[in-house]
């Protein structure tokens, strides 16, 4: 039973874990009604031109653009109107335009031959099968030209793009159905603790119930990952290395919770340092919470030790899991939504320390105020579920005086019901 | 053929629609495990006290305070080891502490009847059945109390909570493995145009694929909603009747795309406007792009006639659609991420209208850059590919000159290949 021999920062411990990993991931091919979030593996290039041919991109008169020059709101010109093009009619079934003729056209249908512009309606009047045109038009106006959206042969969307809605539209429009994409990350959650029940189990007196597991999964699907319960188990090192063992087969990555501080029966350290080369490579990290998050590599892939305490495990998780996450995929990390605001009071920080706040940020006549809820209490979820943002403190600063403006990073609307 | 008689702004479209709404959505049981992005339909009463019993926040010994109160690093005080107090063990086991006595305590341990402090192990000497004290301890110190974190009978999250994966620890803390969450939305997805083929579909010329589906239905699933899939009709109004009279049965929302001009054959509005009353009360926005946007209310539900553009319809979409589920929850929106850049170049958006400029954010020794890429172009999804923000120009905004610091928020990192 002892402090912690040294403490490290959080850049130095997410090197030392980035240095240490060996893995790849596979490439898989996705629908692409699963593509959302997942992570491009590839460059798409585009098979079609899109769009696949001159299409008009407003309602009205496809004509030669030389032929309207002259025209205006007084002397419109005169053309004569030979047919119609509609949205899906095949091209060659559309009239030829050639000069002082003109074609009623729709968006989206295709341009006729012949033609180089198209006069929006707004500018025209039809009389009989004569359309006057009131206003010149400019060569290729309101023509979508083939390919001028996505051109075939060239790249449509690149490799490690995290695909978003908009994305899928693109791949969409140029008929592709599926996309090769890394596949999700499996990551194990070993909760350890002799005091721990499962979710709807029977809690006696003097045990809790395993909060974090259900949290953990929660966080691990938000990121598009798997989750992969590998059990709860009591303080024994016997167990704990066998699930470990486990995990290492069938996860990319290990979180466990419980088990991180020195006493006698924090054994998940000692498990990781034995699984294997190079083991335990971080053990205590200058952060709060989760000063007590360790983390391990074995066989190239990581293991993160995360605190038993839920607060910490979730700021562990976000800290450590998270970037690791992305340096697998090599993304980065969504932005935060942030805003400034003046403290409602003293913010007193560890110098050395890179500490994570849960605030509340109320709007005010002279801009936000963000009032620091807590900055111990990482045992006390009531502290996230009453926060809607977090103040990170950089190690380098000493805290904040009232009335000190700060950045804080919204984790819910700030109208949210707390 | 005409103009549209007359734009609305998009506060006053999103007025009257939403005066125009009468919509109940039913509550239901949902598992801890589906609950993240769920809304709750009610506030949730802790049933138990969390943690449930008194418990050592610390690893060291459980003893009555007023024993320590003389402790120094000189002097220290002396107290007989009289037992343990391990994670996960019956209270009723632990021995009772009396003055001159301590009990070895775990994390997580229940604190023993008697004893109300806990001395952390790093200011403390065990030898043999004795512990050295070296610094006095207050009341109540490194102890968690009985209900501390959530009390009894006390709410632990409120009515129209966001559950984010705090709350489901939160709420698994408290041994509650299911709540009350409004049931997701159902939103019908109706798209409109002769040219249009479903995706993986044979494509031939004249015709493109309805890229705007698979968009939408990635849209509604982020969002926690469900798509319901309405099909894609031909330009033919009784054929899009049946389809909406449909909709209205079996969706709460629905989103159709194309068909939103005034042109001959853009017959959703006059669709909707058949359909029952208040039918169609929005029909152009004063907005860019998605200004052809339409918006009804039938029976109480909502019907959004989206542009046949993509991007117009992913804009009007965000605007419309995401502000109305939040209405229909009474959700706020999600916070977005924003940055403060300086422009790359002038640009000039039209006063009276919102406008929605894709753009791209890059870093400079000065702060960030913001190059506006597209104001036009709302056919063309590789203006939002090529984006990784979007800048929002209100109505009363002439435009910005080149040099002028604007916000834009982000829609990507700002590091994603682009």
């Amino acid at each position: 039973m002892s402090g912690f021999p040294e403490l490290i920062t959080v850049n130095k411990a997410l090197e030392k874990i980035k240095g240490s990993l060996n893995l790849s991931i596979e490439v898989e091919d996705v629908p692409l009604s699963e593509c959302v979030g997942r992570v491009l593996a590839e460059d798409v290039i585009s098979p079609i031109d899109v769009p696949p041919f001159d299409r008009s991109a407003v309602e009205g008169y496809a004509v030669l653009s030389s032929d309207t020059f002259s025209a205006t709101p007084t002397n419109p010109i005169e053309l004569t109107v030979i047919g119609k093009s509609e949205a899906g009619q095949e091209p060659s079934q559309i009239p030829q335009i050639s000069s002082g003729t003109a074609v009623e056209i729709f968006t989206g249908a295709p341009i006729p031959q012949g033609a180089d512009a198209v006069v929006m309606v707004e500018q025209t009047k039809r009389v009989g099968d004569k359309v006057l045109i009131y206003s010149p038009v400019a060569k290729w106006r309101n023509v979508s030209k083939q390919g001028e959206d996505f051109a075939k042969g060239k790249p449509l969307l690149l490799k490690g793009t995290r695909m978003k809605p908009w994305h899928i539209g693109a791949l969409a429009s140029a008929n592709i159905t599926k996309v090769k994409a890394y596949r999700k990350l499996r990551i194990g959650i070993l909760s350890t603790g002799s005091e721990l029940k499962e979710l709807g189990e029977e809690v006696k007196l003097g045990e809790i119930v395993n909060s974090s597991k259900p949290m953990l999964t929660a966080l691990i699907k938000e990121r598009n990952c798997i989750p992969v319960d590998l059990g709860t188990v009591e303080d024994e090192l016997n167990k704990i290395l066998e699930r470990l063992r486990l995990g290492l087969e069938i996860c990319d990555i290990i979180v466990t919770t419980g088990g991180t501080s020195l006493g006698e029966k924090d054994l998940t350290p000692e498990a990781v340092q034995k699984l294997g080369s190079p083991g335990l490579i971080v053990h205590g990290v200058a952060m709060r919470p989760a000063k007590p998050t360790g983390a391990g590599v074995v066989n190239g892939k990581p293991i993160f030790i995360l605190s038993g305490y839920p607060v910490a495990a979730l700021v562990g998780f976000e800290v450590f899991v998270d970037e690791v996450i992305n340096f697998i995929y090599g993304t980065k990390p969504e932005p935060k939504p942030k805003v400034r605001g003046r403290l409602t009071r003293k913010l007193a920080t560890q110098v050395g320390y890179r500490c994570f706040v849960r605030a509340r940020v109320t709007p005010s006549p002279s801009g936000y105020l963000i009032e620091p809820i807590k900055l111990t209490g990482s045992g006390l979820l009531s502290s996230m579920t009453k926060a809607n943002a977090m103040i990170m403190v950089e190690e380098n600063v000493e805290g904040f005086d009232e009335g000190d403006e700060v950045e804080a990073y919204l984790i819910q609307p700030i109208e949210a019901p707390l």
